[in-house]
């Protein structure tokens, strides 16, 4: 397929592809594919009173009903899985398989709100006063604005999405000015659902901005957009949380991961094998969830490390939209120019380095391919603090898992996690409040791959926030606490008399 | 009793009262009644240092061990009611009653907090892998940083520890610097109870910071501070949410409040006459949650509205340790200004001023005692957005409940509301997605006076922060998803393949 | 659309029709259109063989992976619902909006299920000892029989396999005899389903057995049957609760209703009317729902009840599948003779008789449309304690709430009951402790016609059953308590010691 | 402490404890301690009425009010834990321990019952339909008739009542017939909470029949109990199940246990041998959880079952009321015949037998001492199926984990279970869904010893009740379903139009 089918079969036409001034080029192999316009701020303003205005219709439409919206996004979702999925690949660089990954999680994700939509579950309470019932009911919120990066191009907006369409709140996407093709192909399928749904969507439901940074604060400078859901970078994040303190506005943060596994004596390191290797190069290493570090117990260090270098070596780089490819492109130059500072970091700090450097430069002068690289490090230096968006996989040696657990938690970021062992004592301890000090703790897979019914995120510079599954849908909504008197009598609680 | 008598009584002794910088003075006559040593900033340091050091024993304590740790301190507070209450009486003016109400409050939540330490439940979670198992646990956080002010000096400090001992987490307190007495003479209490709880309770679980803003900004600066939770006003919580923002962490607020009552024609308008004087005269008009809007239907506006300035008139005011009285004094002559002005603007936007003013000027001239007072406004105006932390009830009327809905909203506070109506249809939609904008929504009782078992705390600048009952308890928890495979294989979710 | 374009549109074909002994009547016109072959009790124990062995592997299949199923099952009654909906009309006499609406609940339970499939949610619990978690989860239990009854045909089927089938249960429904055609045509969807899902679904994962009493006993008596699902009269419910007490199976009973609505004096009485006509008349009074008792306040009395008598003679009573028909026919004579002695003893207790009677003798003598009737009654006497399955509406006077509410509640029945006031006072009572005792209680609406997303049953002589939403989905699943030690040590609970 | 300090130290006078027809023995030594009064049917009858007018009072007590009665029984178990212990140990013969360790399960389950007292959560739920809202609450059910077995006197009294009385149930018990002193006991305590408590805790809210088989039988026939929880043996919960679906009334069934320990290749064998002496021998072998059958992997059998045998002769048997003691008598001579018999059916079935037979002859010739007894089986025979209520441990051997979990679930007892592996690949198959199929399943420690936080009971024979934590109070509510329309309009759900 050429890139000129892959950007028509996801529904983009040469116009909406050309005569703007933000040059989308294709990571797979540097070329450009759109000319995007770009909407500048006082539009983005309209654009969130249209999504305000929006908001007070959709709020007053039954959830089961916003649900239905959901589910016929769902199967649209379903119908088009292929040509979005390629064209995600073509956007973004991970492979095939990855794209298509990504949009059967935009599936599930629609699957599970749908079911949400007849539940919305508050609390009814038992009240301390005679003749009083209590209860606490969860309501739409506003309109919620979503911002994410070019690595999850449509996922993370549909995890964001179709719960909040579910809890009455319209969206307003900015994708990364990366991706801004993926977004507006799912736009445009929003559009047709909310042509098939009927008169009850109303206009300005799902929107798409697309630009740079000062659209994002737009977003976080208007009053009527209740919520920011943002996936990026840690500085980012900051300013969005600073951004928003101001105006008491809630957020949604889900930041950079800093991902270690832990390989314990009893490991099945066949297993570990496999999940190190995909955790670590999976999506160029350009995930949040990306495994980054590798802590190996001394006693299986010699099995294990040379392994997988040796596997390392062969990974099938290439084309992403190629059938048998691992390891697609980095984003851009400036991500390769980052992986190779970081290895030189590491080299300074003692470490030594298994691959590396530049790919396919004969063939893919233009692009940003990346040997994948392992860096044996002495011990936990300063460079393995710092997230680098690349395929660089740290291993340090540990000899008891309390040390273990220390090195895993001692950097800023507190996303994903995981161990392997078949040692129940230990992979309990590490799931236990002395354990890891992440969101999400793995035990023999990797730190990446959640399903969508658990909450995504996690703590400490990773921001706190929650996505996607368990009671995370309570982020989108309002809480109400309730007190009926239906008696003829006005007692107080705590049982204060005050008697006029 | 004299007021030695009342600060023995609570177990403070000369030598807690004397030899500081920090004046407190009784609001009930003016007088001193202590000079304080303050903390300074590095005192303050130490001890968030030796509380994250309880933190990391009191973790592991099991939580129904905590709980029961709780459950003695309910004890010991049960057995100290009355001494503790008319200390908060002498201390921030508010009447006797409603200082054993507050004491009430804190052993109510520490009843409720015991039975959750037997749950804070996770939940189990069906994997889309075979041979997975998934699971939410949540762990204790770290240190909890507890700010309250001076008019519930003690049961919000509960409201906080209680849930957060149980949830793992010690707590320090900087509590008003108007109010500090009574947070000694809790920390006296919380101490008798970790020396009957033995061993497993750590030195520093409970702390209490002396001293002014500097201190409060000591805990948002402090990395290990896990969690503030902050009641008082907009600007504090604005303060508190950008300190915290540069570094993530996490924020709990209550703040201001600006709340409304709607009587409806088909009102009973004795209860609503009744629950109207309580909630706004009550604690002297400074309760987050006092009642200060009242949005009267047209048809019932003079059955109602001269009566309640006729009760106005008859409200006993006087010292706060006296049986009978029911609005004791603000807490000092700078509120008082301010609610001099405030009337003095409201009558400048065309209000009718009944009542204000100063009260007991000949017996008790160096206290702030005020004649609360009624205001009716010929609309919504200024003035009436803004919270006067004094007994000062604006009236307003409307003629179609949407109208008196978007009165109700229009403020920028979000935190109780109520309405008081017979007619389901009324009364629900006030209720609904498209009623009250509030955290707390009532029917036929006042905005004030929630009960422990519900989550308390508001929306817009009331900050977004619940305490107490339902879920709040997971604010001091971090959550943490598990997927484990117990299975000999490696299957990605969403189906991707990648092998190697 | 002739009968056997409805058949055939539902994908019965000529031998699925023909060639048995059980001969199958539409009551529209009391023509045969099927004689089908029946299943004896060996067959059924095979069956039983079948879906246990199906269990086997089922319940090891990830429950979003049986969603998915259940998803598809959704898919393809959305597509053929217009014919599944006629047949339902064609078989059981009801009108052919409700035989659509029957489907479209089927529809919305699927929808449910699917993001039920991703929960299934078990606890978390804080342990008491160090070094423990603690959990609970839910497992499949096994086979799930499935009674159904002749007034709703395929509904109740699908509430119950819906969660079953995401529960890890596999089904065998034994429907009424009355209307096996319903049964058949959908287990040929789940087959079709079966087929697009792939090797997962194992044989035998759906089954149906069609006769008499005889298989429904074969279903009880068998230890592999691990709950009985069972929607019908009481004695037949009794009849399964005591088989199954004898091997202390599991049961859910949906038995009959007596369902009233009280109409207090502030009752919109436009509303009122309409409910009570729909909840009255509707399924020609054969629904477990149906409203059979109207219970008004002598000061609306008046008001209402002409207003009520002339309404049902206006009714259009009919074919059911011709547009403009509200009322079709009973299921048979039988219904028919039991409506007529019913009337006859009500007359015999002093109530006066408004309509009744057999009608459309002249163009359907072979079918049993009967004249709706409204029975005034001097006081509730005893006919109103019973069910009689037609279309009788009784109807006695009020004076105070509580002597409403207790001859509401006098019944040995308790599924469904409602008032219609506008006063909160008296709606909140009525859903209170001392309010109605039956299952389902609604404020403005009738009694019947419940969504699926709250749980559906009642109590007393309906049998305690809940089926469809809220947690209702625990009945088909065995719930494991588990306590995982990963300590080293071994503390026992309650602080006991015990030293070896 | 001689026997009469101990019954009089638990409140029983000279005159509770004569002058009546029912001889207690203790089985400490076989003396006679008192001589009670028996109940008759009439008097069950008059008790049944009495608490039903209770009902009708107590459900409308607040929850949290209602838990604070159980805050106090609570309190005062604490205060008298060790008179109540000690009378434990006196009447079933439990040693002192366990008899404390009962007592503290009580105060357990109070602070339990006291937190849910302001939960008792239902939901509300998201509807279909505009300007409805849809709630489901739990109200008060009836009386609660409680059956308990001699085992357990007191504790599963207490599980029940707390729950009950919170829930707005009064509780009648029957306890066993051997130990009615423990209950009156407890009456007693609960009187003397009543009369604290105050005019809110109507006479007869808790209630005790003296007697037999007879009086059980009262309370299942009589219409106004709606609920009986009974613990005991599998016929006698057949008998009750049976009853009880003559009337469609409630029950909890906690039948009998057969309970087994997986004992796998990586196990901690040392933490097994304790954890395996304690199951099967602690309370004598008379637990409902009691170890009865261990299931040893063949490459630990000779490293685990020689030092078993070991550690059982080395067992100190004894007066449960001295302090050292492990091992106190049996209930009574029948049941070390049904010992006896055991063991000797064992031998036949080719068992080896270490231990068994009367212990303690000498000293105490009318006590039922015995010799705990460990059996080798070559197989899991006939006997192994059965539950014989004394300290008799089966053990076989197995090869693969599967063979383990069917030997374990081959019983038709399903309560508790148990597994002790270090390898998580074991444990957690072992708590899947193909795993362990009991009520509990528990990974390094025993099958006995449940913490009160989770739902307490078992499949299969064990007759599926639970009790305790998790939402086992549920079973002591009725759950109600609400739909509100609060709107001015009547829609129908599954969109049914249907216009009159």
């Amino acid at each position: 397929m050429s890139y000129k089918d892959i950007l028509s079969a996801a529904g983009l036409s040469a116009s909406d592809l050309s005569g703007g001034t933000l040059t989308v080029q294709t990571p797979v192999d540097g070329s450009e594919i759109a000319q995007l316009a770009v909407h500048d701020v006082s539009t983005a303003n309209a654009m969130i009173e249209k999504s305000h205005a929006a908001f007070l219709v959709w709020r007053s439409v039954p959830a089961p009903r916003r649900g239905e919206f959901v589910r016929l996004l769902g199967e649209e979702l379903r119908r088009q899985k292929q040509a979005l999925g390629a064209l995600v690949t073509l956007e973004c660089g991970k492979i095939l398989q990855e794209g298509l990954g990504e949009v059967q999680e935009m599936i599930d994700i629609c699957d599970f709100a749908v079911g949400l939509s007849r539940q919305l579950y508050g609390l009814t309470i038992a009240s301390e006063r005679p003749g009083h019932s209590m209860r606490e009911t969860w309501h739409p919120m506003g309109v919620c604005g979503v911002i994410t990066a070019f690595n999850f191009p449509v996922a993370p907006w549909c995890w964001n999405a179709a719960l909040a369409l579910v809890c009455g709140d319209p969206v307003i996407w900015k994708p990364s000015e990366k991706t801004p093709l993926t977004a507006l192909a799912v736009q445009k399928i929003c559009e047709s659902v909310r042509a098939e749904f009927g008169e009850d969507a109303p206009e300005g439901l799902t929107q798409v901005l697309i630009g740079e940074r000062d659209l994002g604060e737009a977003l976080t400078a208007h009053k009527n957009v209740a919520l920011i859901s943002a996936t990026g970078s840690v500085p980012m994040g900051r300013a969005v949380a600073a951004d928003m303190s101001k105006r008491l506005g809630r957020t949604i943060l889900e930041l950079g991961g800093n991902n270690a596994m832990i390989v314990a004596p009893s490991a099945d390191l066949e297993m570990a094998l496999r999940a190190i290797v995909f955790s670590a190069v999976g999506t160029a290493g350009q995930r949040c969830t990306t495994l980054r570090r590798l802590i190996v117990h001394e006693d299986v260090y010699d099995a294990l490390v040379p392994r997988l270098v040796t596997a390392y070596r062969g990974l099938p780089i290439g084309d992403p939209l190629e059938d048998g490819t691992l390891v697609g492109p980095l984003i851009d130059a400036q991500a390769l120019a980052a992986m190779d500072a970081a290895l030189e970091t590491a080299r300074g700090e003692g470490g030594t380095v298994h691959g590396g450097g530049q790919a396919l430069r004969a063939t893919h002068a233009n692009a940003a391919y990346a040997h994948p690289a392992i860096v044996e490090m002495p011990e936990q230096s300063e460079i393995m603090h710092h997230e680098t968006f690349a395929p660089i996989l740290y291993v340090v040696r540990y000899r008891e898992l309390d040390e273990a657990i220390a090195l895993q938690n001692a950097v800023p970021q507190g996303l994903s996690s995981c161990i392997f062992s078949t040692d129940i004592r230990e992979t309990e301890y590490f799931l236990s409040a002395a354990g890891s000090d992440c969101g999400i703790a793995n035990v023999n897979i990797g730190p990446s791959g959640a399903e969508i019914g658990g909450a995504f995120g996690g703590e400490k510079d990773t921001g706190g926030g929650r996505e996607s599954g368990s009671d995370a849908w309570k982020a989108y909504m309002r809480r109400q606490a309730n007190t009926v008197n239906y008696s003829r009598e006005l007692p107080l609680a705590q049982g204060i008399r005050f008697d006029i």
